[in-house]
């Protein structure tokens, strides 16, 4: 794993002088700051060497979204989604895009993993809510991949039920670990390892004083196409990466999801997850052929119950002439996570030998303070 | 499971002179007629009385289609779909409909074993395939389901490796089997016993020359919803039907997969399946808020292949102008499908001595007799 | 005109006992029923003979529903659509579907007069609210089309400010002139003439009691198609028919208006609309390749404001957990209306003395009477 | 009109040392650069001062796109399209992307002239295909529009049958006129005059040799959101405009249409126009709820008969795994054209003394010269 160049530690993007909005981000910067929603991860590293199918090299995970302190299952959020590129799968996305609800944890893995951890969370989830398929309805648990065959043993299907409810218990509020963990520990974003990042924006009170948090699993992309606060960081470093080995043909995807506190219809978090598709594409994404680039959104403000006796409720709603400043946050807070993802991840070795560089911080740093003044005056 | 009442054989809708349309059907009356084409079913059905989550009793399957007799893998079909409501799952439908290929076989089964059956076709492609995951890209299975918790366990999560592989080497060209089995084994529709069903249809050389077959997983509606051959045959039924004890809260969903050796782009075929879901609403269906009514369709006239070096191919296209013929076509096709899974499933009783009735074929065909002459005057 | 023919006066469909379904009408079985739904026609009927492009024939005219008693421009109902088959107009439909509102009246003409009408809408409302595009921002009228040029001279383009006008003077609460008046002046469905339809339905009390009302113009499919009731009357009368002329090439349209009192978000609506598409289904459309189908659908029981200081607004939303009912109330209106738009219109001779021919209402009551019994019993 | 200022010419985006991506513009750096496209503008610049509804001060137009030298209407191109936000028209479009072809001229006006547009664009197809509603079916032409009511009398609606055919004259191939013309005349981006902009992109032989071509009406965001090649310039230059009026209310929108003479199928086009709003997004645009960013593209490679008596063609497709080329290029060449639309626009006053000055070029030049070194390195 690159020995010595880990040497100095990891920052997060905002450390680095990178330009990233006008809007503030929140306590942790990151999608918890929304409350009530966690996050945990499960990590598998295992091996290293030749891959042998079925033993490893492993470098894979999966990650946890919570949205909600409370059961998700009984008390739905609202939720909504974006496909802009479905190279991909967010198995459950169906029904979110239809009824606007979310009812089950958000879960992020590798693409081969999908069905066992489908599989798991169902387990998990009848467990816990012993009415499933009898007194209640079934439910369709939300599973998001990337591809991370370039440095994991995709096809030995490492992932299975403990690693599910290991990153169930370990969700959490407050900061969220970034980089090499969960569902993103195989992953690359531009030709250096990136993996999950998260940021957040907190708008200003006559805007609302909504806080609006993104976590993504980011694995897209080509080196030159990478742009770092707007500037085209991934041009200048590719000549001293020039001859390095990168995947080719598996050329990765993203999935984000996005939390918020602002009362929002499902129509409206759908728009709010396209936005997010543009500070996918602010960070250099083409939405390439062979990437699944998929955004799910929900809202902690507004909850339909399971069960309920009404038949009409009302519902607090954002109106739209006041949406804009969240739209700017979103796009702000997913640029700000998908570097993040790579400011925080460390080198990494996978299968075959196939080595992942960190994006080189200090070189980053240096960029941007050369730019700076210039900005500044 | 009504003794008695199952004296008389099944037969299916045609046999009944119930009007269907003006297209002829193929040699099989079935989605089979699509030359290639293969079916399997894998069929569980164990145990009766109390519901004990994990142990039964269990009313459930999985069915498989083949879109190919080669390699749907390296020799992609095009494809196509459309979600008339999406309170449902075909996992992997996001990347059909971005991509327009189909290259997996497509699986049906329950709700809460689309985790199971992906992973298990996950585990079977990487076996057949070797190079997924290293050579190759990943791939995403499809799984479609419908939610049988009326009389099945579903949450006992009875299928898994050995029914999908059962289902795969059973797949076969020549007739399907209808009704209670498969991933229809415990499916309902408008409170009477269904589960798979299938048809087909041949235009006449002047129009191409063309079948296109439907195979349906179906298991939506109420009883008065009911129509076959357009005629209201659930309102008449209903009374006799009174009081008896049908299913509420869980109202079903329909998939349905259709094929074609028409050469369709990805885009008339998703307008095809379009097409299918007004066939579903022929019989009935209102697309209930909880039902997942999703179509699938492929051209296998149309390949594309996994690995190749050129740039360009020379794809056979009809003509919009000429496609009218299809449209119609399918819609019978959808329609007769899911008439053939009520006539083709016989009684059955599942979970917690919950009653399904099979339809009344004798009443259904006295009922079309007596219409019969008006229309025929 | 097939003098003579026209003796008996034509009567809406409920009077003839075509089974229509479950769901009682509205007082007016019309949009109107939904209160301060406004509708009003302007038909021009001039000349005879062969076609002289902008002399005439002309058989066409403009129909305009006001979904408001008050000022649609300031006070927005919440609005969406469906597009069943997308060869066909309703301009200014993208941002309805965007934004969920609908702030102008929406009008439905033929279909090389749509940019003449969204020219007289923008006069009209311009002076009406004069800020517009100054103090106020644009706006883009809702325009449909449907293609008569089977019987008009639609390239002579015979709309203009005055009908616009003449339309919106004539807008009344209460009974809707149906048949060959407004924009369906010149329409034919299945081979016979047809043009503006309506119906309504209104829930039972603990259904919520809401109105839904539905318009359409009509003017698509062939007459093996159709089917009345369900019954498949189009294949009974076509042998009568056969050899007559009728249009070939242009195969028409449907432009289907859905009102409710009920209290649904624009995603409900766009959902509401995609059910109003099986109800034209269940008339016989296979939403051919040439037919624009298209459905607007709007709330009157949710307003938003263009001004407005607030941030927030409560809405009342029906839970979707209530909607079936209104699923289904729609599909019935809507197939209702199509009947309607039938079984009101006279026989019609256009250019070059194309002629449509009306619905022969006493063989239809005659073959509802036959089938009748067996259903009654 | 900010005198003296306009002393030094404009200059296109290329001129100024803006990285504007890896890939070159063909010869004209113009949509024309696919061949057969030609491009028509019309300009009413007319009065000053304040504002009397039909009477002025004007500034307006209207632009024409023809995508073929031969007949579009008889020889239809293949054609997709996106919406990135629909807060706008581009009337047609439904059909556009229901049968994947284009068969008329593409015009772009202001938003009231959308009418008035189309009724000029039917008056003379009609006179040009005189069998239009006869023997042939009827068309519905595409008119994009954005809103320049800040500077323009938009209500008086002085766009009509003139200028439309003034505008269908001019078209030409070869260079296109850019800024304050045609269509783009009264419009704004990011609180600087814009209006029409252009560029494009001819990819290397071994990806093709194809070329992709776009042409903007640019008329979005706020100047903070400004970002040129990357480098967030708005935010540097918003301090000098500081205090000065500009639009609020009103914030404007953008049409691209994009051509290429690769053979791409319809649904190949419809997502290269979403690769086109990426492009969008990396200049600063957030998709503003008010702000309809529309999205039209078409290939001159594949063209669909309106008459034929095939019943199959041969249509050339390119393969999907060689698409990202064209995805990267068509990113780069919407950017460019809108900065292109910034650059070439010069100040202008409208009603009421609304001033909207041009994007200052020397001091756009001098950031980029500053930054440059840091890239070159």
């Amino acid at each position: 794993m690159g020995e010595g160049v880990r040497a100095a530690p990891r920052r997060r993007a905002r450390e680095l002088g990178i330009p990233l909005g006008r809007y503030r981000p929140g306590r942790f910067n990151a999608i918890t700051d929304v409350a009530g929603v966690r996050v945990g991860h499960s990590t598998v590293i295992r091996g290293s060497g030749h891959l042998e199918p079925g033993k490893g090299p492993v470098r894979t995970g999966v990650t946890v979204i919570l949205p909600d302190p409370e059961n998700v299952f009984e008390e739905r959020v609202v939720g909504g989604g974006f496909i802009l590129n479905g190279a991909g799968e967010v198995s459950g996305i169906t029904q979110v895009l239809e009824w606007g609800l979310i009812e089950t944890p958000i879960f992020l893995t590798n693409t081969l993993s999908v069905g066992a951890v489908t599989d798991a969370a169902v387990r998990w989830m009848v467990e816990r809510y012993p009415g499933i398929g009898d007194t209640h309805d079934v439910i369709l648990p939300l599973v998001g991949e990337c591809d991370d065959s370039w440095l994991n043993d995709v096809a030995g299907c490492h992932i299975g039920e403990a690693q599910v409810r290991e990153a169930l218990a370990a969700a959490s509020t407050g900061p969220v670990p970034e980089g090499n963990v969960g569902g993103g520990t195989g992953m690359i974003t531009c030709d250096f390892k990136s993996g999950i990042g998260t940021s957040s924006r907190r708008l200003r009170q006559e805007d609302g004083g909504y806080t609006v948090g993104v976590l993504v699993m980011s694995n897209f992309g080509q080196m030159h196409q990478l742009r770092v606060g707007g500037l085209p960081v991934g041009e200048v470093l590719r000549e001293r990466y020039a001859g390095k080995p990168s995947r080719q043909a598996s050329y990765g995807s993203i999935i984000a999801v996005i939390a918020t506190d602002a009362p929002l219809t499902s129509h409206q978090l759908s728009r709010l997850a396209k936005r997010g598709a543009l500070g996918i594409g602010r960070v250099g994404s083409t939405a390439r052929h062979g990437s699944g680039e998929i955004l799910l959104a929900f809202s902690t403000a507004n909850k339909v119950p399971r069960q309920t006796r009404k038949m009409i409720y009302r519902m607090k709603v954002l109106l739209d002439a006041r949406i804009d400043p969240l739209y700017e946050a979103v796009i702000e807070a997913t640029e700000e996570a998908i570097v993040n993802s790579l400011c925080m991840a460390e080198d990494m070795e996978g299968v075959n030998g196939n080595f992942s560089p960190a994006l080189p911080l200090a070189e980053v740093e240096e960029l941007m303070a050369r730019w700076q003044p210039a900005r500044g005056k």
